[in-house]
């Protein structure tokens, strides 16, 4: 079985700069075939460092995947690099420098001289076009060690990992007696960890080897199954076994699979046939947004307001000054106003509603930072939930999304003719 | 100069299903304090390549932060291999205990016993209490190597980070010789990672050894200055006069120092006295998000609305249905409306709108996805912009926002007094 190993280049990521997502994509897209990554590394534009990766990974690992430091300027070392340590030298690639060439011809831009540059790549390599950059993959194989380079753009470098990198892999690593592996996340929320552990017990009968990691954040616990087999169906039905004990197990807590709350809600709003508005204010618009992130969510999502100042909570949404007046615009009673004025307003079925103080100035002994109404109704159902969610910003306005949509998937399921 | 390295340790990590966010969040803080990271390292829940690690840290590297592995289940092996690593054993601590369980009580849930074995610690080892969760962290310190080992869970780890561990290396490496290290970012938009690189030319002489990198992305291109001196007040002098050299000759491609858009945009508005309101529909409360996430928003920010569906658009914003229906939902006509109609629905002085197709359905010859159509009114000005912005959903919201918040800002300098 070929193990590989994730290498980013860059500063920027060593002074945190940047946050590492190449690596996780790498990781993700690799082990759907069966190939895992054992070691993710990162270092910065130094010369000595990056040979020593190279050296480590021709020895160690099948496969080496290097994004970073490919770009036109001096700090980029990867090709540089990759020649030296190949014992290779730079020869310009027609082709390249035409798709470089078009790419400014598009964009109507003059090509600039150190992009020509970018077009010579090392003789020893197979070229991995990039559609989308001016910077080519490049794929080095020598004594069954396989060494690809990437450029760090994420965008550019998923495209040439899932076009071009990945059905390579998986020409070349077929018929290598790999191991089939599968992974399912159920993501629950409601319950802690340590609860969780203790009410799932020992699952190591139905696990037959494989393992399961819980993985906690703000939002819940997510419980991650992992399990192999030579035998991809039987390994698929083993899984769904295990899978559908959990769940059932799981009952309330269980949200659903690997999948967001505003997936679950599209879901079950599109099965009840019904609509949804939200009228938001602490939380921004982070609610709306995540609707909408959803495709199709047009199938149920009218629109949604943010109003941020108490006026238009008047103006827009239909607040009763008074409400405002004698309870405070973050009140239980004006969240249920700001929902049913929505409601009204867009002519959906439900409507969620968030009003409260994310900090860091507005708060006060009886309204404190992190204090959020949270409302839901419906022509039948009214419900408004108070919360203090601390006092980080940010973790405030996160949190108060998070828990209305919960609320909302909670009630939906209430509403679901299954139950 | 002490060097740093971050091992982060979970297989959650190696399968990509967690992006590792808490590696860049360390390398950022232990480089304020004049600490350099010089690698990040991730494995996963893996015996010998966890000791394996502790090994090269104690060889090679002064302070080693270790996230990861601290949970009370089975695959936590972080705290254990620390005890045979150091040769140690664990000892329960009363106060983590005491912690623990005012924790569950805070929450009005029974403290399941598994949680009591995070109470016992390695003896060699202070303890750093973790005021938000229920793993204790731990330093240790041998032969004048740190090794400190802290929670996966980014909010739990980053307060004791601030608040305890990096105090304490401040304090111990103060009188050590450190080098200062000063870094700043200057965001450019507008212009291409190459045409940039020819503008600005050698800035050497100014630099005096210290660096320049270029880092593209969807929106731009940031410009990272770094640099290190033993004399703190020269070394800021120095980063002042090229700091303002550069900005002078970025001209109208220069965002701000690090800040984004809606800082910049929050500022502005504010030096201005004036108000905005948001019209959004295929950005779906992105952008009204990003103008909230900034503490303060309230002075300028009143408020947005999502109009998702057309009939939203009329009801809520007073697009003309005749103008749905001539040119349709996404089109320049429908832009302006909604902005026109969201300035005088919220009162402001200016407002920005989308409207757009962001797939993956919906695209037609005419009307391809990814096509957006941005308006910005004032009392006296309208303006709107057309893009095509590719086939991928999320991104094409997030340039769309991005792209929008950019226009606002452009349009807010030419606004500015100092303009």
């Amino acid at each position: 079985m070929p193990i590989a190993k994730v290498l980013s280049i860059g500063d920027e990521l060593l002074i945190g700069q940047i946050t590492n997502s190449n690596s996780a994509y790498i990781g993700s897209v690799l082990r759907e075939i069966g190939i895992p990554v054992t070691r993710m590394v990162c270092v910065g534009d130094v010369e000595e460092d990056i040979l020593n990766e190279f050296e480590d990974s021709i020895k160690n690992f099948d496969i080496t995947i290097i994004t970073g430091g490919l770009g036109p300027t001096h700090d980029d070392l990867t090709k540089p690099l990759l020649v030296k340590f190949y014992n290779d030298r730079l020869i310009l690639n027609e082709d390249v420098l035409a798709q470089v060439e078009s790419l400014f011809a598009k964009r109507q831009i003059p090509m600039p001289e150190i992009n020509k540059h970018q077009a010579e790549v090392p003789s020893k390599c197979k070229v991995i076009p990039n559609k989308n950059g001016t910077a080519p993959g490049m794929w080095f194989e020598e004594h069954g060690k396989i060494v690809i380079s990437l450029p760090g753009v994420p965008y550019e470098m998923k495209e040439m990992m899932s076009e071009i990198v990945i059905p390579m892999l998986k020409r070349k690593f077929n018929d290598k007696g790999l191991q089939f592996f599968r992974s399912k996340t159920l993501v629950t929320t409601g319950i802690s960890e340590s609860a969780l552990y203790e009410l799932i017990g020992d699952k190591s009968s139905l696990l037959k080897g494989g393992k399961l990691a819980y993985l906690p954040d703000a939002t819940g616990v997510r419980l991650r199954i992992d399990v192999s087999g030579s035998d991809e169906t039987l390994l698929e039905r083993n899984l769904n076994i295990l899978t559908e004990n959990l769940k059932s197990e799981l009952g309330i807590y269980y949200v659903g699979e690997d999948v967001r709350n505003e997936v679950v809600i599209g879901n079950l709003l599109r099965s009840l046939g019904k609509t949804i508005s939200v009228a938001e204010s602490c939380t921004g618009g982070m609610i709306s947004e995540k609707i909408v992130s959803v495709a199709g969510s047009s199938d149920y999502y009218l629109g949604g307001v943010c109003a941020y100042s108490n006026e238009s909570k008047v103006k827009i949404l239909g607040v009763n000054e008074e409400t405002i007046k004698s309870f405070g615009a973050v009140s239980e009673q004006t969240a249920k106003e700001m929902a049913i004025g929505c409601l009204k307003k867009f002519g959906t079925d439900f409507a969620i509603s968030t009003t409260g103080i994310a900090g860091p100035t507005g708060g006060s002994d009886e309204k404190p930072i992190g204090l959020v109404w949270i409302g839901f109704v419906s022509e039948y159902d009214s419900f408004t939930k108070k919360f203090i969610f601390g006092n980080n910003r940010q973790r405030v306005i996160e949190r108060a999304t998070q828990n209305a949509l919960n609320i909302l998937r909670l009630k939906l399921l209430k509403n679901s003719p299954k139950n």
